[in-house]
């Protein structure tokens, strides 16, 4: 059972291009392509002729050929040409996504057509910002969706999971203070840990004047996606204040996309903000979360076997459960409100 | 829901020896073997002892002796030893199926027993005749058997999924002239495309007189295989008023022999009526329906998982689909009346 | 179904340290571990807080901490520590399995906590008698574990599955004298070739005085597992009478433990009494086992897919069968009488 009217990331856009890219979203399997003239589609990827999936076609102009006869669709799912006939039945079609490119990435909107709104996109400037650099990548996560919100919006886990990367001491991540609210669509944390050692990702890349920093984690939670932004200063240079030039920071994107019920796409981002001509530094940060990310998947596989075994028994909340509930409950209200009937 | 009352094709005669072959046809496992004797036998792959499949046995003379506790089984599937006791029970035994070899094919019968009848064997000659030389090879696919008929009675997509082989121009097939006609037991599709360049398939091993030549397609459609006959002649040297001789011609048996639901055993062969003498050309010709179906059967495998999400979705039909949807007539009325209650 | 109500081997006694080893039981995952203080724990391999496999965590003293947001068990799978905050609700705490350490081996007790008695936990002292050297290992198995009783139980299939190994000529095998008797417990089989040529495995690694000896097998079934005590004499020097000294002698430990309802954990070892400071000799012994073990499995592994095929259809007995068949019965009882309601 997933939300569906949203806008969730399809592909990075330079993932798009002439040759088709076959991607399930919400258990429905859709072909992307770019036709020649650079425009971006979705299409259903199942030929309405035998059913052969689209993904074997090849883009001529802006259609797309079907690999086994030849039909070919155009970007709004129209068969335009049978060969070997002049007639084209009108039910030759197939269905057809509202995609929109932006922020070097894909959106696709897999709910209620008419519903859907280019102006609800989550914004992500930083892709776009030149005092920002990054790199990203996508991994296909063998759970649930909703347990990398969970992963996410609770950053005790760095004490555990992490400890050997951007972890650090546990107990620093306890002794935290966290601040959690709901925003107009979402939920978000801010945690501070002030006059503390920086975690040796910070130092490896980045050379702080003293030996303790003020230490900031930002988590903003929309359906959808998850944004952080964390980072370091010289501790008492006034980045609790809100002066946070010159130091350490990182904003990682992380948007979500569920494949299959048992399934996610996971679209992330590493952008920093310090040494931004060195490639070797953009590359030693995305090592770094390439290996995080790796901890995370490992535990959070495990965890979707082991719920699926057993999906009736309840769980232990506990204090730090509060923002991934938070996150859960919004879901929970969108999928009611998608299901309700329409008002009279 | 298979057709039962027919001859499939079980194996090549040469797979057949003292070495026990197991192959599932019907959703039945069978295990093959041939005795001493040189009869071949074909029998419930199941002891009916403690169920161990008979494949793991040995062949002793003309029987299979089960490879845990030793119990034998004759050509016909009665147990004739047990092990450390006289008395055999005459429960002992498993199903036997018959089977008979004929054209360099093992030919098996799965339906009701005394319908069977050896002189409704499909022939094909071409494997004995000293005019031909062959190669053959067994291939598993993963779909249901129909949707490789599908695809040998609609010659149009190997402008498409064939391009780069036997296909070339995709508008030269659709220009074709088609007859397709019901045979006493099944469908017959010829095509003519006269005065065209020849596929680099033919030039490969084959040299015309001239650039142009009058190419023909045939193909025989019965229940269980389906027999292609192509070639091409120096164009107007009387190929379609009949006269073929010294041109290139091609000979395919395609048979297919439903394992599972959703898998199916596909032998055939290719043949060949030029340069007899020349092990490379037979080679030649081989290497390139290897690539051919290899082709084939990522698309068909392909099109079977796209089907098998979506199984009540009807499909558009478009004009070259007369000859499958024909051949797929005659099967649906083979299995009506193979589940017809019986004539008072 | 399995019967519950007895000890099972769970692992033996070296697999188990402060590393935790998972491993499913009944079709139950448990994780066993050693505290630092050396006891043994076997827990509910899942964390009560959000089901994580307790397999990834850390051994921190005698307390087992979750690897993701680090909650600590006890060995009776108390949650004693959840980080960041004081008060532990009693509701956080995952099941504790009743083990005991004895005879190399780790015994647990999958059923009703208050019927487990110690006192019951077969005995197999060789492994800790300076008279015998062994070598072991655990196998993971595709099969009921009923499979493997069968198989222990029926030694006519050593002429036929290990004709190349420990078997020799399969008429030697139903030559034997064979006593089956009903034990407490269980079942107990006892077999003599007198005046036979010993088989390869044992000339391999003994030298006998003469050219023929006399050969006995001893096979005793209780549930949970078998042993097997082999071995022959020259023959003439009084091994039927009861005296075995001097000769060849072999005992093995087969301990099975279902795991799933179609995969079954196999413990064995195999110990010797002769030319016990020659560790080339306890290897050899230990690689003849691991063939013979080997053609084993892939028997049973065959049987039971083809069993699992066909489960309603009947079998056939023969006279080999009594063993076997008393067993099945022993088995058949203890879980009917588990499900049986409880006396007034
Ligand atoms: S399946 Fe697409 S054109 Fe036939
Ligand atoms: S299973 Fe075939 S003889 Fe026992
Ligand atoms: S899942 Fe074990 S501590 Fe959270």
């Amino acid at each position: 059972m997933f939300a569906r009217n949203l806008w969730y990331v399809a592909a990075w856009a330079d993932e798009v291009t002439t040759v088709p890219l076959a991607r399930t979203f919400l258990n429905e399997p859709v072909v992307l392509f770019r036709g020649t003239g650079g425009s971006v589609a979705a299409l259903e990827d199942r030929c309405c002729h035998r059913a052969l999936p689209l993904r074997h076609g090849d883009v001529v102009g802006d259609c797309l050929r079907c690999a086994y006869h030849g039909l070919e669709y155009d970007l709004n799912g129209q068969c335009v040409r049978i060969p070997g006939q002049d007639k084209i039945p009108s039910k030759a079609r197939v269905k057809a996504y509202q995609v929109v490119e932006r922020d070097d990435l894909i959106w696709i909107w897999m709910g209620e057509a008419e519903k859907a709104d280019a102006s609800k996109i989550p914004a992500y400037p930083w892709h776009r910002d030149s005092k920002w650099k990054y790199r990203k990548n996508t991994y296909l996560i063998d759970a649930d969706h909703l347990l990398i919100y969970d992963n996410l919006l609770d950053l005790t886990h760095l004490g555990y999971v992490h400890k050997q990367t951007i972890g650090g001491d546990a107990e620093t991540h306890f002794a935290a203070t966290t601040k959690t609210t709901r925003t107009d669509n979402g939920v978000r944390v801010e945690r501070w840990m002030l006059d503390c050692v920086p975690p040796p990702t910070y130092t490896s890349s980045y050379t702080f004047g003293t030996d303790r920093v003020d230490r900031w984690q930002e988590i903003e939670f929309e359906p959808g996606l998850v944004r952080i932004f964390t980072g370091a200063k010289d501790v008492g240079t006034g980045a609790p204040e809100g002066n946070r030039d010159g130091g350490f920071g990182f904003r990682g994107l992380n948007a979500m996309t569920p494949e299959t019920d048992d399934t996610t796409h996971y679209f992330w981002s590493a952008a920093h903000n310090f040494r931004l001509d060195e490639p070797s530094v953009t590359d030693e940060i995305y090592r770094n979360i390439v290996i995080t990310f790796g901890e995370d998947k490992e535990i959070i596989e495990s965890q979707y076997r082991s719920m699926k075994r057993t999906p009736d028994r309840p769980f232990i909340d506990i204090g730090f459960d509060i923002a991934p509930v938070q996150a859960r409950r919004l879901w929970a209200a969108m999928i009611k409100a998608e299901s309700a009937p329409a008002p009279l």
